[in-house]
């Protein structure tokens, strides 16, 4: 357990640090997303160096207080919501938002941790190059906080999540000590991969300061199209077809399914639908290639051949970049279709791809027993993410379905467990899921986790409560 | 420090497992590749399944027996030679080498740690799929080490390194325990990331018995070509100036140096000579792409604009398949000359890639001042990785140069660090180089791997001495 943050204890911090460090919370902040849980701060430090954030690290080290960091607070899972126990220091990035470095010919840029995502990429997009890591809220979430949690997004088919486009990283360990890891090297097998260790650990062996991210060339020509299949079995054959005639060029692959387009012409009804029979099963794809490559012939060609084999049944194919965005915020919009909808429990699962096409109906089966409930299932089909949305039936309330709701919970991650999956695809664990890790994680591999938090953190003051409960 | 391996340790490990699991040595084993020390092992333990590595982890745990895992031996830093210390369990992996099932849908294969890795690349392309992991010794080496030291090899520009082709992987922790984490998810954000861990620890954290590695399509058209560039800067930009052309279909790009061909020519006069002037630089470039674009295109196109540009002077674009392996067995070849040529000092290195072209001619200057060597720098210039290696002068032999080896080592590692670079890429630390990971390591790296090593293995059993000495 951490000790509180005592009045002395602030006031030796603040003296510590330059004037205006700390500061009071903001209204609306340090509040969960999803509007059920409030965090606790007993102080906000912004620190501007990677010396000042050691400096704080070291003195909660000291006194036992704890810290939690905090990038865009956009988290779903609650890994910035300190909920419980003694009100935490809440260590802001938000003033380390330097791009410090761009290098156009590695391929690589050096940002600080409070870097807005949109900023990293329109640094990038400068520079004439890609930043890929891409998701819904990449105007306010920050580089650090996706490196933390190992975010993923809509391109991680072709370029990896967060980790594999991260290099180095520069830290401050719990103890406050700094890890100069800020490495620009491909390759560097010199000891063990602290690098990611810190990445995917959600703040708890320490923060993230920097990083040195990969940069990938501009795909010169792109094109997309949204296509009607029978099934999720079939979207995942076209995949592989797909990828025997676009290779590494297939930027998104996402399976969009009919409820997903009922929910839009709900709540959503100025987006365009893309098909006047709403199919039940859809893929949106976006290919983006080099120059000597016909990114709309290579379309054109897995059209006429799925279509043959019977994987495609109808489609359109985006005539202008104009129609490509429009296809890009009917995607984007899903997330927003839900909310307005609101679901009685959501979940960020992957599957072994050859075990999707199974999964999908066995769940809404499984839930059908707890309750009259609708399944929108979507998401990034190609890395086997998909987002397992459970509703109330049409013209219920989701506030009728509060008593089955840890249930419902329960019986999806039960079945993702059988099917060999994961609770939480790219989310993260935070304290939301921290009993799930729990029930569902690998005891060898959480016997190892607490032995590593508790060599690196013996105190315990690093994001107390996220990932391992105390 | 580890016990030694009593006979009554070894009659009670014989015992616990099935009959016949321990052997003696063979002629030969255990032997350095380069020659110069020699491996002990009180036994060596043969185990079938996880579940008998498990039992000669525990009662080497229980008795404080000193374990060091064996792949195919192959290793360059002494990782597997273990030439000090109370002779340990050598622990072999060479009865565990099935492959346990193939994906072709998933891109998905899951290997027992044992399997060479020529024997993987063939089960994938039975699947009709491709292995990218591509090395010198993959008709010895196994995937277990492979992973231990995190292999690079030929194809980690364009697929990346064994870390990146393994999404899960089974292995037991110095205690004894199973960690069951084979999992075939792309995405899986459920806490520490031990497979990385695992990976590149170099059997000093556990000893890894299985893993879900990635599978590629295989390319379906491919062209290669080897082309004069005046320097290592053009040759950077000559590969800038590619990915815009060929995007992810760059499969390997090689630097070639005038002094390796003249090694070649000297000491393998039947390796066929790209060129009748013997360039200063050259560049091997192989390309691998879906059917629908054109490689050769992409070569003629991105030659012609290269040689506007002053990039390239001189090229030969392979003009048949046979042609294209001619290529690839002049670059494979490299080592072969280096070894007959004899080195003073071989090293392993690499560099932020836009300070690669100043690397390579200081690293000359300065070792000129030790005395009359010839460098061969070659290698992967697409990831920032050359084999930087030092030779005696024409007429010389390396016997002359043994009062300044050291010494050479050491200008060249001292210069990469003054670079941001690695004194080791792809090799790993092992044994050889536990000395630089100290002199040249983060000391809050250092610190946080002792924690680490001390928190899973706090007997200090696998592996000892390699990596971290005691």
């Amino acid at each position: 357990m951490t000790q509180p943050a005592t009045p002395e204890f602030l006031d030796r911090l603040d003296a510590a640090l330059p004037p205006g460090m700390l500061r009071d919370r903001r209204p609306g902040e340090l509040e969960d997303p999803r509007g059920r849980y409030h965090g606790q701060a007993a102080a906000i430090a912004c620190p501007k160096t990677v010396e000042e954030v050691a400096t704080v690290v070291r003195l909660c080290h000291e006194a036992g207080v704890g810290i939690v960091p905090l990038g865009g607070g956009t988290g779903l899972v609650l890994g910035q919501i300190a909920y419980e126990g003694p009100a935490p220091v809440v260590l802001s990035l938000e003033r380390m938002t330097h791009i410090r470095a761009v290098y156009p010919q590695e391929n690589m840029i050096v940002a600080e941790a409070g870097a807005i995502l949109a900023d990293v990429q329109n640094a990038a997009e400068e520079a004439g190059r890609l930043f890929p890591l891409s998701l819904g809220a990449e105007g306010t979430c920050r580089i650090g906080g996706n490196l933390s949690t190992n975010a993923g997004g809509l391109n991680v088919l072709r370029y990896g999540n967060a980790r594999e486009l991260c290099l180095g990283i520069e830290a401050v360990l719990p103890d406050g000590q700094i890890f100069h890891g800020l490495k620009r090297l491909r390759k560097d097998n010199t000891g063990y991969d602290i690098r990611n260790l810190l990445i995917g650990a959600e703040g708890t062996l320490g923060v993230i300061t920097a990083a040195a991210l990969r940069l990938f060339p501009r795909p010169e020509r792109t094109a997309a199209a949204i296509l009607v299949v029978p099934s999720p079995a079939a979207a995942l054959e076209l995949l592989n077809m797909a990828q025997g005639i676009a290779g590494e060029g297939i930027s998104a692959f996402e399976l969009i399914s009919g409820m997903g387009l009922e929910f839009l012409a709900e709540t959503v009804p100025d987006i365009r639908q893309p098909f006047e029979t709403r199919p039940e099963w859809c893929v949106f794809m976006d290919l983006g290639v080099s120059g000597a490559s016909d990114p709309d012939e290579m379309l054109a060609t897995l059209f006429e051949r799925a279509f043959e084999a019977g994987l495609v049944s109808d489609g359109v194919i985006a005539q202008s970049e104009a129609q490509r965005q429009e296809f890009w915020t009917l995607r984007e919009t899903i997330p927003e279709g839900n909310k307005r909808i609101g679901s009685i429990s959501s979940h960020d699962i992957s599957i072994p791809l050859s075990r999707i096409a199974a999964f999908i109906p066995e769940g809404i089966e499984r839930l059908s027993e707890l309750g009259d409930v609708r399944v929108n299932a979507f998401g990034h089909l190609g890395d086997g993410n998909l987002h397992y949305n459970v509703f109330p039936a049409k013209g219920r309330d989701r506030s009728e379905y509060e008593n089955i709701r840890a249930e419902v919970k329960r019986v999806v991650h039960d079945l993702v467990a059988e099917y060999d999956g994961s609770f939480s695809a790219e989310h993260g664990v935070g304290r939301l899921k921290a009993e799930d890790l729990e029930r569902y994680g690998d005891p060898a591999k959480l016997s190892a986790m607490r032995a590593i938090k508790a060599a690196l953190d013996p105190k315990g003051i690093m994001n107390p409560g996220a990932v391992l409960r105390g």
